[in-house]
């Protein structure tokens, strides 16, 4: 991943007993990685950790002094195992302090609809003093950002509304493209040859994913790189030497 | 996650550039997590990192130390971005050599069909000194095991055959049992009444997640625990106060 190191970079911590369980299917990686991607920001490192206010203080610690830019999923609901926004706070040290204008926006909606506030409602609008709101078109609840650590729901389809909203006010870089050479024949009979189209390309990654169809073996090649001309040349030579 | 504190620990470590780029969606962390529970095994956090020789030991270090045991997918194949064997030797200041007993295996298989040994296939039986085998069912590459870190293939179905392997070789623990409550209120409703709950029964782990079904909000909620009784008696009182 060296040749786009001028991007900026991303790391993502997904917080949650059910992914760690297995209960729970994480998708949102996927989705944040590659929404990233098109806007040239590369993610080179993804956390799972527990509802543990420790395990998220010290994951969040860790990664925001390493990248630029780190997206936290999950824990910002109304339940009690929701302690992303305290957790939060604490790593900065700030304080987890009630957001006039979150508390509004739930007031009204509730009252909209006929429903008392409560104290569980009440909670969503505690965040990080200082934070900056995400919005979403999904639910009335945003969530935030402080520094350079942008804090999500963990429901796909909202984490997917905030992710957009966040995408156009992050610093952008040169997308990575990706070519896709599939060959059936197996990754032990290609290796040599494509070891040396690496070491002749050096600005492009090259790699190897084998995969078996129909009980024939095959190869997914991949070429990726911001280097477009040399991305299309390696790809050219890589199509015309295995084959 | 402290009612099951004594149960062995586990990490997973997820090392693969297809998988921060969003190319491929990880389903090895949930195989791994899910089969592990089934045997009392608790995994605290997983990381996923690049092909990269030196977060691949920075990773490493840090999970098999914090963790009673680490698992890792990906990067044990013959191809120039398979570099886990070589990282891992490194973590633990050993040699990477090649290892005869597969070094044999591989020359056999590959005489049996007719094709020659090559440098590429040699590669994959180059492990770290000292190793213990992985056996698998579907390919006829070994994983391997040093001091109480499991390295494993990428490809989930190979994957999932070493992981039969490794399980009973491990300590158990007491399995985590879960119950699973769910009603067609949305959770700020009954955030109190759960928190309630969780206060009352602290040898349980109360989860809370929403969902929208038809436009209707939902919640799941989920118990977990490895004191049955505890369990028991929580889930009965769940399901008589929130209906």
């Amino acid at each position: 991943m060296n040749n786009y190191a001028d991007n900026p970079s991303a790391a993502i911590l997904i917080i949650g007993n059910e992914i760690l369980s297995g209960r729970t299917l994480d998708t949102n990686t996927q989705t944040i990685s590659k929404s990233l991607g098109d806007f040239g920001i590369t993610v080179f490192e993804t956390r799972t950790v527990p509802d543990d206010k420790q395990a998220i203080i010290e994951a969040t610690v860790a990664l925001s002094k390493k990248y630029d830019y780190l997206f936290t999923t999950g824990g910002i609901g109304p339940t009690h195992d929701d302690i992303t926004s305290l957790a939060i706070s604490e790593a900065f040290g700030v304080a987890y302090s009630r957001n006039e204008v979150i508390y509004d926006v739930l007031c009204k909606f509730y009252e909209s609809r006929g429903e008392a506030m409560n104290k569980a409602r009440e909670k969503m609008a505690f965040i990080p003093e200082g934070s900056f709101l995400i919005q979403n078109e999904v639910s009335k609840v945003p969530g935030f950002a402080i520094n350079n650590v942008y804090c999500l729901a963990g429901v796909p389809d909202i984490m997917k509304s905030m992710l957009d909203f966040v995408i156009p006010l992050l610093k952008h870089g040169r997308v990575v493209k990706s070519l896709t050479h599939t060959v059936m024949i197996g990754e032990s009979k290609i290796a040599e040859r494509f070891e040396a189209l690496q070491n002749k390309y050096k600005a492009v990654d090259m790699g190897s994913y084998p995969f078996v169809k129909n009980g024939i073996h095959g190869t997914s090649l991949v070429l990726r790189s911001s280097d477009y001309e040399a991305l299309d040349k390696a790809f050219l030579e890589l199509t015309s030497v295995i084959i």
